[in-house]
């Protein structure tokens, strides 16, 4: 299932573990298997980076990716922008400068993918004071709460980027037998029940018509 | 080895062959492989809208592309721009409508991915005219042939999109054994051997501290 090409657990595991895996590879191969493409994200970009200053050889077998697989809405992949990361907005903490790389790419007339945010493995902030980690429940980002926040943000920005009345779709589950795929104005997709995660959704730029006719297929009545 | 998602003959091949896949599949399971992921282009998208309309479900496995595995170059996929394709210059037919994209994405600091033509199974103009099929010997574009047109368009526009200083990462071969990446200003990729296709090219945006870490590894001398 593809979703985000990284989680907080898999960096968290990927920093504290990384001395380790480069140190067993110097005299022996060490397998390191990941979610989606190895370099969706950063953070394995910097394994590689350590592994090569160090002299290891690193050999790279590729995979499908939420990246790539996204292409089973009917939206070709060469007219995306810029992918962006929408974070749990909290009381104290709500960045939002994806809003002009969404911006920028609608103007453009390009689909803008964006990818939800995934907390796995947090440590409660109580428990960091504390010195002794204990762990927040995993929450993941649903495409309703993503529509939400992007609409707050649109309110409060008012630059037109979208609105209530823009073409999305949204997805859940993707590659698995059971994902879901419906596309319709962010106002109308934010009461769909998408079920379990992990979700991600596009905001769909100007369309041709073969990207016309998969996007009426999902399209919600 | 990801290079194009979609070559003439395997467009050729699902346009002659749609017909016979689809009517086998009313009644009976119809696998249909392709190179890369199956959306990389609108070619299956069509296959998969006119199976829809048929009733005949369609069951997806994803795989890794082009689209993804050049992030094994190091530069982060979320930053990409639209995808472009540069075809083969004619004496008649020199197509630049990529040249505005690439402005746009530079513009806003993002990388571009240049996928090269690909020309197999063309028929010739002359059996063309003559009714009965000859092919053309199969060309792929390499990485000098890209540059040389995008600089000979550049200079027609003058938008100073890119030049010569113009940063660049030239892949040969991506995903396989033998793949060869070579990071340097156009001006010096244009004299470097990149060996057997396939070849794409990536025009470098803005890059961030672990993206030129790893462009330093490729970087010509």
């Amino acid at each position: 299932m593809y979703g985000k090409e990284i989680t907080v657990a898999d960096r968290e595991m990927v920093e504290e573990r990384a001395d380790q895996m480069l140190s067993e590879a110097a005299d022996a191969d060490v397998a390191f298997l990941v979610v989606g493409d190895p370099f969706g994200a950063t953070t394995h970009t910097d394994l590689v980076v350590r592994a090569k200053n160090m002299g290891v050889e690193v050999k790279v077998i590729h995979n499908a990716s939420v990246m790539n697989a996204i292409g089973v809405c009917g939206l070709q992949l060469y007219r995306y922008g810029e992918t962006i990361s929408i974070p749990f907005f909290t009381e104290t903490w709500r960045p939002d400068s994806f809003y002009e790389k969404i911006q920028n790419s609608r103007r453009l007339g390009l689909h803008t993918l964006c990818l939800l945010d995934i907390r796995v493995k947090e440590p409660t902030l109580e428990s960091l004071c504390r010195g002794k980690k204990v762990y927040e429940p995993a929450r993941f980002m649903t495409v309703n709460t993503a529509i939400s926040q992007l609409l707050e943000v649109e309110e409060l920005h008012g630059g037109s980027a979208y609105g209530p009345d823009s073409l999305c779709m949204g997805v859940a589950r993707l590659g698995s037998d059971d994902q879901k795929i419906v596309a319709g104005p962010m106002k109308k997709l934010l009461d769909v029940d998408f079920g379990p995660p992990l979700h991600c959704l596009i905001i769909v730029g100007e369309t041709h018509p073969v990207e016309q006719e998969m996007l009426e297929f999902y399209m919600i009545k």
